[in-house]
């Protein structure tokens, strides 16, 4: 959509959030989400970077990104925040609580975005986050815990900020140029961290009380079920393959069909297979061939090898294994039936991140308590809590993207489930804070 | 295999060709076939453009091809016949017969090769012709017909020689490259013949009574079932299609397997049902899928288009057209299934060239009385014959090929298999010269 679409349909659906007030009410008291307020911020938020196409060209240590910073950084100091930028380049805003001897409870997202990407992927999270922070300074409601609102450092460009707090960062990284034109490591001096001590911004495990993070769905789940509320379960793990069928490359005019070898007919059934498998097993695993080639490709010779990816995901590592022994245990019938040879090498791994279960019964019950419908459901792209969740106990919460578009111009979501969105965090860390406890 | 494999393996075959003399009883008295000699032109012959591989770069035009037509020339006049180079280029050695009435009865092949190319492909059916010859002229033995024997010009190029016959060379085509570095044009004019005059070339349908070629199978067919003689049904027709899967691109992480429309999982099934529809419907129709194109082709992208080639090959083009329906009807119900569209658009057709049906049984009948074991199949491959069709009633016999290997060093046919079907070819021969009517 164009920039005056975006800004007319967002103040539309801004105008129309004449939700009913909701309280968690064994929790807490006054503190209150201002929704005009909320709206007006991710409008102007949408402003830095914003590009012709009615999105936003807003990458991690260029220009806009800065911007952006600095004037979230001055919203923070006048919400009462203590503000910092971290040796990984966050922006850290704190707020002291009644207990000083508790871990802070730490929420937010990020601002940076993909190269012609959308105004809601991590500006939701962000925006959310702030206006918590506005809405617990307005009603001068002071918690038990510390809290601690984060805008990290370049989450597009393989989640520097948040990786660093784990301690995940090698060195080597510092040295990748990005879409801003600077190496991660002068990217990270612009935005005001030490790259040479980027290793001192590793935060021990146990050091924070729990994470929560606010995000737009980037599927079409919630919006094609008309359900307000993700309950996320995790950010799912990846393991990636490749997979060759070796046959015989033969005459495709000579060679009667009995007595072919067609790797092209083997990885055809294995594509079948692999989605088959993914969708018989009881869970909510995905697999994928996103990829395919064929030696030696031409229309009149039999393929004689064919390689393919093979993706799968899902919230556990346990769980991606059992699909792909599921998928392999048919590959011996398959590769008789057509005389061909199955091998595969496994090339990416990512670790599954499960979200803290008690924070999911949190989120669940404090949405209930508003009304809202929820989905329990899998982050199946990658987030800044993924990182987290190896320092602390984790929580999710999605609102609907419209048709699932994300990391483009056309990613949108209602003001309305921005807000519900929003104050679902807020009602989420008040429990929290009031002592749920994480075991 | 090397040069002195290629030398030892068929030297040792033909030595082992104790074959007992047969005869075709009931036609003809003298003429018989040399092995001995048959095995030592063959060997000479592969000596034309020999490479270090054991193979031959004999491409049409090149020297390696002027020299062979020219040794091949001397022993067409040493066989008393009257030779000459048409306008097209094919070298043409005449026999005369009994009754000048009669249209000639032809027979041949070619003795060029592809780059890299074996030592039998058009040279059994060369050489056997030659053969053919001497051993009329050797037993003096005069035919009712007069005789033609054919080498073609560049049949691995494009049968310009045999196209050109049949008046089917768009004069276009003597501008095209070849591989010897001359263009077609230039080719035909270094072979003898004159480009400017290609036209008259052409022969009038019934200008010839019948056509014979000897070839090796180039498919494992008679090779794996130890069958001595392939009696070719007719060459087969191609049709080729690109054919469009459309889908919709997506996250691979947030779509969940049941709200996918994954062009690559409606393509392979389409592959599958390509190829077991070709093999459930009766009859010995091909059908190959040998390219496949996928978009955007990324490990963790659902791919929302593919594009992949369909070719089908049968007998008669009506097979080839029913083999297609028997797919393209399974296709609507693949399609909703898979939440994909697919298109289709044929690029290319090639006309099925059936050999004539008297002819097959006279080569059927020649073989059982020869005590050897035949079986009727399609050519998969082109051949000079498909050209001859379109003008007088054609025949073909095939010898087996090792493994079926074919355009490469290690194709290989038998020098005993040479023998039978050069034997097979004279006995054919003399059938038709005696009067079997082709109606």
């Amino acid at each position: 959509m164009d920039r005056r679409r975006f800004t007319r349909l967002f103040a539309l659906t801004a105008g129309s959030t004449a939700l009913p007030g909701f309280r968690f009410p064994t929790l807490h008291g006054s503190p209150a989400v201002d929704a005009a307020r909320l709206a007006a911020r991710m409008t102007r938020l949408a402003g830095f970077g914003a590009n012709d196409a009615g999105g936003i060209d807003r990458v991690a240590f260029g220009d806009a990104d800065l911007a952006a910073r600095a004037w979230i950084r001055g919203l923070m100091d006048d919400a009462g925040l203590a503000t910092h930028v971290d040796l990984a380049g966050n922006l850290v805003g704190r707020r002291e609580g009644t207990d000083p001897t508790l871990p802070p409870l730490s929420l937010g997202s990020h601002v940076d975005s993909v190269p012609g990407g959308g105004n809601f992927d991590g500006q939701v999270g962000s925006m959310g986050a702030l206006e918590v922070a506005c809405a617990l300074h307005d009603a001068d409601h002071r918690t038990r815990h510390p809290l601690e609102f984060l805008i990290f450092c370049n989450e597009e460009g393989g989640k520097t900020g948040s990786r660093a707090l784990a301690g995940e960062v090698d060195p080597s990284e510092l040295e990748l140029p990005t879409a801003s034109g600077h190496t991660i490591g002068q990217g990270v001096a612009r935005l005001g961290g030490d790259p040479a001590r980027l290793a001192q911004a590793r935060r021990p495990a146990g050091s924070l009380t729990a994470f929560l993070e606010l995000h737009v769905e980037q599927g079409a789940i919630l919006d094609a079920d008309g359900i307000d509320i993700g309950v996320v379960e995790g950010i799912v793990g990846i393991e990636r393959w490749n997979v060759t069928v070796e046959g015989m490359t033969n005459h495709a005019g000579t060679t009667p069909m009995d007595r072919r070898r067609d790797a092209m007919v083997a990885a055809a059934r294995f594509v079948d297979v692999v989605h088959r498998s993914a969708r018989s097993i009881a869970g909510r695993q995905v697999a994928t061939v996103g990829r395919i080639e064929v030696e030696p490709g031409a229309p009149n010779v039999i393929p004689g090898r064919v390689t393919l990816s093979l993706e799968i995901r899902d919230l556990t590592m346990d769980g991606i294994h059992a699909t792909y022994d599921t998928i392999w245990e048919q590959v011996p019938d398959l590769a008789e039936a057509t005389g061909t040879t199955f091998t595969s090498e496994r090339f990416y791994v990512s670790k599954a991140a499960p979200t803290h279960p008690v924070i999911r019964d949190v989120v669940e019950r404090a949405a209930r308590a508003a009304g809202l419908s929820t989905l329990r459901m899998p982050s199946g792209a990658g987030h800044d809590a993924q990182s987290m969740a190896l320092l602390a106990p984790v929580g999710m919460i999605f609102v609907p993207s419209a048709k699932g578009i994300s990391h483009a111009p056309d990613e949108f979501t209602e003001a309305e489930d921005v807000t519900r969105g929003t104050r679902l965090l807020l009602d989420t860390l008040l429990a929290l804070d009031e002592g749920v406890g994480l075991g």
